[in-house]
């Protein structure tokens, strides 16, 4: 199989791996812990909102029927009876000729059809008797009324959300202090590879120290999983076989990055043989990264990214953070995210037999997204990953693509939109 | 000051607030807890990278001038003279039809200037004492030369980048085990309004339950900060102003929510008035949220956000999350984020004497960036505010912007690239 390899595409194969997962269990967990989360199930409301009819103003709750023909020069004059502060509840229903002092967020007197703001009477700062108000007002003006906004009983949020600022303003609001997510899956994280040295130890020739680990580790966290790192697999296909299944028992999957290509000491490419250990797909038509690996053993799945840097990164965006999101239950995990077009900012004329993903940037000019593509295209770049926000995928071919072509994105991060040259 | 106010665009409310602000001192954390943290300082390169000449595939290392007219009829014959994995250090340098087995990311061996993939020769399979070429090679081919991606000493990440997954790799890779931050600041978070409920109490008439104080957590934290929950405010001006001071002592800036427009029982509007008090601002040109202020006291700043939630999220978009990012150092905090253009995809003709601020989504057709503004405009709806991505800033004046104009856009989130109608 290490030689003999059947190529198939992105999307074929994100489907051989997404069909193989699924969303992991429900959990209960308090609202101050939940943001990041998965919603696991459809949130509702558990009141009407507003849940009162209320002032959206500081004023004068009134009549409308009482303003009308007030001006600047002719106010009409109405008996306050009353001051209603957010939070109380009015004593006094309003009859003819009666006004009530309201502020913003206050529940209405009973009788009351408008509100008009302090601004629009005469001495507004000013606790009086009376109220001269200096222009009329409609029926209906200036009120929020009970429910307007959401009745009781709609979905407010759904199962698959993630749960970001927003989404906890709404929960707060209707109660949950509670709230249903999926539970956070496990990823493992096995580096494989004699080269790599720890963070912590010196230089020695011929090594480098592991950069993979602690970046997927990141990635994995975001995308919503929860991080296991692993010690390293041995070399010998047999004890790292029976590594991956001691290490499979605790996680609900597993990545790996480095092994996976033609070399002879590419130990995940040699597992690939073994008949207990299922091949979802070992070639994938993409630069780089064309050996990213995907397996079934014991039922459950490896992904096996390449060992270097950035063909391990695309990899992780295109296969790995899908596969973390979609057995978070999220509601775009399925796949690695929708690619939009924008403009090429510079020609690039490589040519590749695969489509090529470029790290890159977008900004905007006149409306228009631009995409600029990492000035360093080597696959191995390390120093620009941190600048990325997108790739530029240039189709297979020739030719390449010239500055000015519309060329297929795939966004990996926020846009600064602001275009930064390392 | 209640009802005379002085109205000032954002542009100078911002600058107003941020030039208060000073970024907090550093500290020196592990790498593991350093995703989404503030470099403090900039970062070089220790070692040259790559450390050493290398392979950058699985093939064999050799001297170009011997591979002269190789091709699959007629293939080059080379003795081949030992392998070396990744990891490992050449013993034997290479002489004159000589080749090396050579793994990805092994050093390559004294001598050798090329390298030719297994796939060129034949058998590549086959641990032998012979390699059969079938192609010629140009000297340099197929090398990664030490340096060649960065020299040592050069800047690798700078200070006041928030460090991501490829900037731990970077780290990583230069053996930064502790990493010099930005301290997180220390956001104090109250909400005024006696209206306001505890997310677990049952609702009773009038009153309403918080939901900003836990969205503008969220909010802090994901900016950086570390949100500090307080106990609401008194109504009483001298009780809350003595409760602020004691506040104050305890965070690096305070944040409230409410009680800044012209109610009668508005404390913080009452606050500006006070002659130990300096008022930055209390009136900004914007919809929603034209009453957001900003105090210094105890020479600390407070932010106050309006009590409304769709002009609270606003306020803390164009105000809060800047300063929390300028108090973290961030280089890109010195604004609410750059303004892009978009072409409005729904005419919006509301009048408004102020800019207005409408949440919406973008998505792309043929290269060009679309906006749409949420369906529901009333400034306090909180039910699509965790659909929110964007906000479309519609200007002053009666006729709005029509579907097909370009509008100025201040992104807040990534997007999805998907409109979602709520």
């Amino acid at each position: 199989m290490r030689f003999h390899r059947q190529t198939i595409s992105v999307e074929e194969a994100t489907r051989r791996l997404l069909s193989e997962l699924e969303r992991q269990g429900e959990e209960q967990i308090a609202i101050y812990e939940a943001a990041g989360r998965i919603l696991a199930r459809d949130i509702t409301a558990t009141c009407d909102l507003p849940p009162f009819d209320r002032s959206p103003l500081d004023g004068f709750a009134v009549r409308a029927a009482d303003t009308a023909g007030a001006s600047a020069d002719r106010p009409v004059t109405l008996e306050v009876v009353e001051t209603i502060a957010a939070g109380e509840v009015p004593r006094i229903a309003l009859g003819p000729g009666k006004a009530t002092r309201i502020m913003t967020g206050a529940m209405l007197p009973e009788g009351a059809d408008a509100v008009i703001m302090f601004e629009q009477t005469e001495q507004p700062g000013q606790l009086a008797r009376e109220v001269r108000l200096k222009r009329s007002l409609r029926a209906g003006e200036n009120l929020s009324r009970r429910g307007e906004e959401v009745p009781a009983g709609s979905v407010v949020a759904k199962a698959g959300e993630r749960i970001n600022p927003g989404t906890l303003a709404i929960l707060a609001t209707f109660g949950y202090k509670w709230v249903p997510v999926v539970k956070k899956p496990r990823i493992g994280l096995l580096s494989t590879g004699p080269e790599l040295l720890g963070i912590d130890e010196p230089l020695v020739p011929g090594k480098i120290r592991n950069s993979n680990a602690i970046m997927l580790a990141a990635m994995i966290a975001e995308a919503g999983g929860i991080p296991v790192m692993l010690e390293g697999l041995p070399d010998e296909p047999a004890a790292a076989k029976a590594r991956l299944a001691a290490c499979l028992e605790d996680v609900d999957m597993l990545v790996t990055s480095g092994g996976v290509s033609v070399g002879d000491f590419d130990v995940i490419a040699s597992l690939a043989d073994e008949p207990d250990v299922a091949l979802l797909f070992n070639k994938v038509a993409m630069r780089p990264g064309s050996p990213t690996t995907a397996l079934r053993y014991q039922n459950k799945l490896i992904c096996a990214l390449s060992g270097n840097p950035g063909a391990c990164f695309l990899g992780a965006c295109l296969f790995l953070l899908p596969a973390v999101r979609t057995l978070s239950g999220e509601q775009t995990g399925a796949s690695p995210g929708p690619t939009i077009w924008a403009t090429l900012g510079e020609t690039y004329d490589k040519p590749c037999p695969y489509p090529r993903y470029l790290r890159g940037r977008l900004t905007e000019e006149g409306g228009r997204l631009y995409v600029w593509p990492d000035w360093n295209h080597k696959a191995g770049n390390l120093c620009t990953m941190s600048m990325s926000e997108c790739f530029a995928i240039i189709p297979p071919g020739g030719r390449g693509k010239q500055a000015g072509e519309l060329v297929e994105v795939l966004p990996h991060a926020m846009p600064s939109w602001e275009r930064v040259q390392v």
